[in-house]
């Protein structure tokens, strides 16, 4: 077997905890000693045992002298659990071979450096773009304190997210809804305008067949106009509303709730909003819109990954609502720049990924 | 060899021939006898010589006992030429394959019959769903007795076709632009509304580093507003301006010319353009809108193809122009179905093709 | 995520333990609350936990309500372990996917039956085929009592495993050799005959970059000729020599040692010697030969799949050895029937991988 | 419309001839004026038209200042017909677009310099690759003085030809011997042993469903051994027997006839024959065995090309023959290299293309 046969089986292991790890990075390690396996694990909740942790548990004293096959750098510095590093190092392993580097600039190459010091032979980079792929939306979190954010659009070929009449019910596919669900699930927090959230009373849950996690749900809601009946306020998962120091307490009481903070900030800039979001330990967000919100972001130029569905459908329409309003950009050239990552069919529809290439 | 073989390359004949033999179809034939080909050829032009007569020619008299294949039922009818399906029985032809019907009702089989009755052996539907494809223009056409129509839409993400400051110059990519030109090249007519040939001044020719033919450009004009210094007018090819009997004859005789024809309508209805533009031996017409117009070719229920070129660009801005403007569809079921045929990257951008469902 | 996205993962844990378990199949166990994953492991070996218990210590309470897949029927019997259908029942599952079931037709069902009983949910049959794939080996070895049998063949073009100067070295590249280290490492047992082991003198371990498993290495030896000194017997790895009665003992004790086991047969007959190993729990065997000991196991009909890994050489010579030489069979029509299950380029070289039709 | 679509479907018409234009080249031709394809052509027996001729006699008077795309360099010396250079130079045509040279050495690059003497625009090297693969065997007889040489096997996967008892029909599937019959097809000749004469009485035609060209059959027979009633000497094509001058005269006016011409040479080597057969305009030369006659073309080293069709069938038996038996090479270093062309499932049976590396 080949180092890239393990590494690869790690990297699933990481890629099904996607969702469940913030704000934690996917992490999926192996332990292979004389060509057997003998221990394997991910990392599946932050607090808990990190990937290696359970790898080493599972192998016992058969680490010792085996190669360790991890999807990220080891952690050398002494956090809620002491450093894998350390227990690698006591465990006796030969050999570590790791895809990803920390992605902390500030911390990065001192696993490396923990494990070579203690006489531990180290191969790094081992599908490393794949391993940084998981966790695209972490690396950013961590290097920019700030959400990596995802801008999600359904739109009709004419990029229309309604008729004129504002009928905008299904007009992508089952199968299009189900996936846009999946991203709900692997993102800590979904966004939307007050207008959304009163026009729509989404609840912003998520609908998966076998389950999935809620993310947390943000409103931006400028005079929080909000109805403490609306169903985003339910208790199915936490909220955030984002509102102006301009609001009275009382309106601010009516609202909060056990499972619902409100966030007073001086203005309701995108980047500040970001920033503590970014506090608050939410590492990835998704944005639902409507087309004001999308333009902001797009305007803030705070976005990472745009996920478009298109159905096959023409609405056509002066006035009926496009997935970006509000102001739009003024020439072409202030248009981010986006890269077309994949496009494929999914039922009917159109999936397509870009990211912006800054980030890339 | 098989006779898939031999009919794929009379398909490969007739596909480079794509845009140049208008009001006829495309047609490939070859000629096989004992295992060896004696003979091939593709109808060029109209007016001139069928795919058969040119392979008969090529193999004189070894066409005695050969096999012909013929991507289009060999023609029966008396037209400008003596029918094929003669020529082919007098040569002596004992074999025919045929991929597609002649799609004339009242003169499919008609050609068969005349081949059996001479004796000779005829297998129909070789490669059939390909060579349909080759003409699906014009088979709907000779139905339908209207032009068959493709809706062209080069747009952001969001769909907006400019920024709101009308900035609109080169939002996808060359390569999409280079694949747009090979349209106007295969389409017999290329039609805009009154705003775009005023505002854009576009010559609507192809260009093509290797050359093209050039559509018959359209414009609808209600109230004859074009000058007669607009590019659309030029000599490079013909032109025809939709305009109404309301237009007085002065106006008509300013801009009328040698390769200018103008059309004057009770009113500039799709359904009464099509029919006259039907009638002017149209096969095809490739829609480059503005917004209304695309408006009003949805909402009419006329159009067959839309061709979707999409940038990685968000534009947004409630007042920047989407693909489909005007007035719109009142409720989604009133949306024309469309399938979804093919979604590629064209460089930097996506094309997707799709085709109303009615018409496959 | 979809049932098949665990399972997916839980059959990748299992792949990379190929070759460590026996006489145990492989087996991988994912377990999912909610949409996250709450516990992971495989089966790894023989004696150890089966790969559920790994996945339950990992979950603790959440296993509660939980959702397991499992790439194989749970047990339900008592064996060196007590049934993992009970612990599974005891940890609160509600909710059991299963992919191949119980090979075992004694047993087959009886762990989904026993899950059902307790109120569980199961649903079977979830990537079966790629699941089964897994284990085909070990499914065999359950049915029919004997070890999974594969014939491995490096050949050139025409079929030669030598020059007629029995030149052999190097015929297949490095590439070709390296895969079929991977096949010792996955085997059991690899088993040649005496002429082999002679002229070669080979240590029949496996060789790969990152280590691997050494099969019991089998030598068929009627009149025990083989040296003391054969590389064959030394330590590396357990030894059987299969030879007859009419071997003295003093001989049998010459080569007899802690690594070595001299087992007698009446008659080494393909049949006795495979239900000899089958009941020293050897589950799956690699022939490498020579072309009499091929010969020997084709005409028995006692062999489960043909590895051809094909040289681009051609060699001649009617005394150059072919692959399979001895008696051969008289008629065409006796020949096993083979399905051509993989072909691929290897290096500059050919493999092809053959089932025998019946087992498939 | 790119140089490649255009090239392509010139490669696509000469494609289809092969087998018939022996010993001249395949040659496709297609002449493109202003994007509209207006003639087209290949190149279909010796004696005949070559491919430009006939595109230009159906592009008339359109020729001029069109743009000509021919696989193959057009010629420049005057043979049967006036070089096809002139005739391009005479209609006017303004650029030539080439994919292959001319392999002739002494010629190559004149018809090139011709027509830019002329002042066209010539592009060569257009798909080279593809039009370089339809007339390797042309290319090397041109450049060798010999026939191109294909070796055809149909073995077991021991490289067994028939069982011990000389069974040996139907080793391969219908799909793999349809397919050996498009070789003969293709191939100007087939050539056997005189042993695989007599044993097996073989007509060697060509028997496709469409019909084929049936290829001169050749027989190596030192002492004239075949009687006047093989098979291989009917009147369905020409044979050709080489004999030694040893052979008497009288037993050489037994079998020559109209169709069989008798060869006397020297010695029969392979040298000779292929020189020989040369000499008779034999362009491609396919080798169907048996066993001796393949080891002896390849020790010759005179092969280029080796087909092997392999049945999912193991058949051993030391008695048994191989594909190449004889003398067979001394040693692994005196094997000729070969070059894995392609590999592919034809029916149940592996179809592997090898070329001699010397040769490409
Ligand atoms: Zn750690
Ligand atoms: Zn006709
Ligand atoms: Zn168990
Ligand atoms: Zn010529």
């Amino acid at each position: 077997m080949s180092h890239d046969t393990y590494m690869q089986v790690a990297i699933d292991l990481a890629s099904i905890t996607h969702g469940q790890t913030s704000p934690n990075p996917l992490v999926g390690c192996i332990i292979v000693k004389n060509g057997e396996v003998v221990g394997m694990g991910a990392h599946l909740k932050a607090g808990m045992e990190h990937a290696e942790r359970h790898a080493l548990a599972m192998a016992k004293e058969k680490a010792k002298g085996a190669t360790l096959y991890c999807t990220l750098e080891p952690c050398s510095h002494t956090g809620r659990t002491s450093p894998c590093a350390d227990a690698i190092v006591d465990a006796g392993v030969a050999k570590v071979i790791i895809a990803s580097d920390d992605p902390n600039p500030k911390v990065a190459g001192n696993g490396i450096k923990r494990l070579r010091d203690a006489g531990i032979e180290v191969i790094s980079g081992v599908l490393k773009e794949k391993a940084d792929e998981l966790n695209h939306g972490f690396f950013y979190h961590v290097m920019n304190k700030k959400p990596f954010v995802t801008l999600k659009m359904a739109t009709s070929i004419d990029g229309k997210i309604a008729t004129k009449h504002n009928e905008s019910k299904w007009i992508t596919s089952e199968e299009a809804r189900l996936d846009g669900h999946k991203l709900r699930h692997q993102h800590d927090a979904i966004l939307v305008g007050i207008e959304t959230a009163i026009k729509d009373d989404p609840s912003l849950t998520t609908r998966l067949p076998e389950g999935g996690k809620n993310p947390i749900r943000v409103v931006l809601d400028r005079t929080l106009r909000i109805s403490e009946d609306a169903k985003v306020l339910n208790d199915d998962a936490p909220s955030i509303i984002f509102t102006t120091n301009d609001v009275s307490e009382q309106k601010v009481e009516r609202v909060k709730s056990k499972t619902t903070l409100v966030i007073q900030l001086e203005e309701l800039s995108i980047d500040a909003i970001l920033h503590s979001l970014y506090k608050n330990n939410v590492t990835s967000v998704l944005i639902e819109g409507g087309g004001t919100i999308h333009d902001s972001f797009i305007r803030s130029g705070y976005f990472n990954q745009v996920i478009h569905y298109q159905a096959p459908l023409l609405i056509g329409g002066r006035e009926a609502p496009s997935a970006v309003s509000g102001t739009g950009i003024e020439a072409l050239n202030d248009a981010p720049r986006l890269k077309l990552v994949s496009v494929d069919q999914i039922g009917p529809d159109i999936k397509a990924v870009y990211m912006r290439e800054e980030e890339r």
